[in-house]
């Protein structure tokens, strides 16, 4: 069985976008901190390999774990979510008209096995108006969202364009996770068939 | 009111992420032709007014029409619908392991006054085997699909990263289509508000 530890609607999503209809949601219950003693990239690899050994803990042993973590850095230091309003807009301001990356570390854990790797996007955003970061920031979408975004939505508009992986920005990187999942003995192009 | 010349669902829940659900389908009737006289992006961008006119003569005198023609270029040359499966898997192998271009031309004609533009975004295929791509024509998703792929379904999968606006690949530049709008008297950033 397939167990997505990630309370993300968006994960479930994506998750369903590469033809798993078939699992359980388990999300870890503890906010993993971060580590800026690492690399950014080992940095969130940890922290989706502490979200899925959560979730293997209380998981059958057959049982193949899928977590990850998400986090937005500008100038190499994590953006985490909004505080409130006005920290949102002051985070779209940081990023207007520039550059950042979005990492997602995505972590399997089958059979006591761990694998985990991270994709790294770039992303560039419009320079953009007061007019417009008030008008996006009124719309809440900011709130819940890493980097005070969400690019599948209103959000997507602010964006110039992008250099890699557009799933790993919304939460997932589709690609890199079916080749972990084939890993492990699940093969997504098999009709989800194990093989 | 804004009128949407395009039968796609996904241009629908495109422009309902830019926050505009108040708008009428009427996909243009004809097929335009392609002209290889024209560079790849003029000759989208045709194809996209010539749909957007043919819209444009049912509709009131206040009406914003939206029309767009979405095409995958492959070393210059076009890449329609698959006409079977077996043309499905034959543009899959040729994309496989490369990049190609996904051009969509983007008009909106509002009080007469026509305004296009095309974006253009490279996308990179991973190297498939062949029993991913059975399995990804066995799915039926590439069939009515530019290119034999959807990035947005099972065929994120395929795709190893890109450069540019993603959904510009699902159908429609919404950055762009939002400057098109504004030009037009219809601001998107202010609760779809005109002025």
């Amino acid at each position: 069985m397939i167990v997505l530890a990630s309370a993300s609607p968006r994960r479930r999503e994506l998750l369903e976008n590469m033809g798993i209809h078939d699992f359980t949601v388990r999300p870890s219950r503890r906010e993993e901190p971060y580590d800026g003693t690492l690399e950014p990239g080992a940095a969130v690899e940890r922290i989706a390999l502490m979200k899925g050994w959560d979730a293997a803990r209380s998981s059958g042993d057959g049982d193949i774990v899928i977590a990850a973590d998400t986090l937005v850095f500008l100038d190499g230091r994590p953006l985490g979510k909004p505080a409130d309003g006005e920290n949102a807009k002051s985070m779209l301001r940081a990023l207007s008209g520039r550059e950042h990356q979005v990492i997602t570390g995505v972590a399997v854990i089958a059979g006591g096995t761990p694998r985990v790797t991270h994709v790294t996007t770039r992303v560039r955003f419009r320079a953009l108006s007061d007019d417009e970061i008030d008008w996006y920031a009124a719309t809440g979408e900011p709130m819940d969202k890493a980097g005070a975004y969400g690019i599948q939505g209103l959000g997507g508009m602010l964006v110039e364009g992008i250099e890699g992986d557009y799933f790993n920005v919304v939460g997932l990187p589709v690609a890199a996770l079916a080749g972990l999942l084939r890993e492990a003995g699940y093969n997504v192009f098999s009709k989800g068939e194990r093989g």
